[in-house]
């Protein structure tokens, strides 16, 4: 499980920073988080393909985490896109999509699946892959986080056994499922005597635009990577209240509370030329910090 | 008067190319043509400054012609723009726009006065250092091209003359504007004897997305510089007719018969990485062709 950042600026481009777009690898597709304008070029720049593309989650309908939708929407239908494509997004996104393609006389060449957002958290995908969940986060408009869970492999084998009892490789699949191997000579060797547990699911959890707020912790618990915004310092946490934003000690005050793994901190004000003071007060707070550099794949 | 490219590549950004998009200065102030994805970047990548943008022109609601335009809207607004703004476009982006702003609950910081483009030509704005005018250009959907004039500052002062005259500085801005003077003694220096005639005034048209068409050849006669899109090579003169664009021979043609000063390219399709084809095949039609590189200012 991947994220690589795309965006990680608020809404004013600057510092060669862009707005809000993740893009999260998940047993080898693409969920995209945001679409701040730019995004496609961004794609392009940081080698995220669309082919691999299939869901995208827009948190809510501030310009900086849609406005690249409609040129990425338009792009990949121009470069041939026709597999299905699932776009997660507050239910007004869907008439203004609808006019821009109306004046321009245009269709996409491709199905696009829109599903609007429920007020209140909800499993918006669950596939053998991965699921996606939503929840409210605290803006100045309706904004949803997400987390996204990589569903693991299945029981782990343990070759030497598997060799031991001569199961043939072709029921290697029906083992990592659990199943038990029944012999030619009717005996059955019990999956548990050649599999051991696999690999937990990895969890990333993405705290979008947001006052720091605890009415989301019960859904971010434990999760292995989380990004929470961090828009300012601490001495800009009277303007991060006035805003609905967050603070770098407010976004790391959550990331221990929610005893994540590691943390990234992004969507920085413009205000901030250089970030080193954001890796300094979050990091005395919660030392598995990362300020988040555009184009950088963070694994987890 | 300089035009400074920002974006010349058709629909797909590739390889560092980006949807049109292109700032004229005109006696101090920047009137910006079209405004695709990632404008408001390439303006502070080139040094072109908001605030002095008054004027933005869409040619037509193709998406790679003005979906930088929410954002651009919206940063100006963040950093404090109070001044008005004039946008002419066509009709229907004006919804659009609304609905961007009613699902964000905001509110932009400085009036916009949208002025919907007409079917035809017309004049959409005079002022005392420039004027626009609009006209029909062929493409899938309505579509128009822009002339702007540079309005020259009046008269040229001979300033030997005036010395030799006695004029007081203080009365040159008169002189420029065509003014005789009348001295103490009530004796009166008329005007062309301390003045000549001032530099002829600049004109530079924009031929937007089109088809190759000698309907619009009348308002763009004699310019100084003339755009005119270039999507294809001649050899896909067929794609350029299915898809209402040009090629580089009729874009050297339109600016022979025009008897443009300088012809300016763009619009390359993203088929094509290399543009040194673009070069030979236009310039050997018309010599004084450049094909347009992003970023750089072409002086009139």
């Amino acid at each position: 499980m991947i994220v690589t950042i795309l965006g990680n600026n608020s809404a004013l481009p600057a510092y060669g920073r862009h707005p809000t777009a993740q893009a999260v690898e998940v047993n080898g597709e693409i969920v995209l988080i945001d679409c701040g304008e730019s995004t496609q070029v961004q794609m392009q720049k940081y080698g995220i393909k669309w082919r691999k593309l299939n869901h995208i989650l827009i948190s809510h309908l501030h310009g900086d985490h849609y406005f690249g939708l409609p040129g990425l929407l338009n792009s990949m239908s121009l470069q041939g896109r026709t597999q299905s494509l699932h776009l997660y997004a507050p239910a007004p996104l869907m008439p203004i999509l609808d006019m821009i393609m109306q004046v321009a006389d245009s269709e996409l060449a491709y199905p696009l699946h829109f599903h609007p957002m429920p007020e209140g958290d909800a499993t918006l995908e669950d596939n053998p892959e991965f699921s996606i969940i939503c929840f409210p986060v605290v803006h100045r408009i309706a904004c949803h986080g997400f987390v996204i869970t990589q569903k693991n492999s299945g029981r782990k084998l343990v070759l030497d056994k598997c060799y031991e009892y001569k199961i043939p490789p072709t029921f290697f699949n029906d083992l990592k499922q659990g199943k038990d191997y029944i012999a030619a000579d009717g005996s059955m060797i019990p999956n548990i005597a050649v599999t051991e547990d696999g690999a937990p699911a990895k969890r990333y959890a993405y705290c979008a635009d947001t006052l720091y707020s605890e009415s989301y912790l019960p859904f971010i618990k434990n999760v292995d990577l989380l990004y929470h915004e961090s828009t300012y310092l601490h001495e800009n946490a009277d303007k991060a209240i006035l805003r609905f934003h967050s603070t770098t000690v407010q976004a790391a005050q959550m990331a221990k509370l929610a005893n994540a793994g590691q943390l990234l901190i992004g969507h920085f004000s413009s205000r901030y030329k250089e970030l080193d003071a954001f890796a300094a007060e979050a990091g005395a707070i919660f030392p598995g910090v990362h300020v988040t550099v555009e184009g950088t794949a963070y694994e987890i």
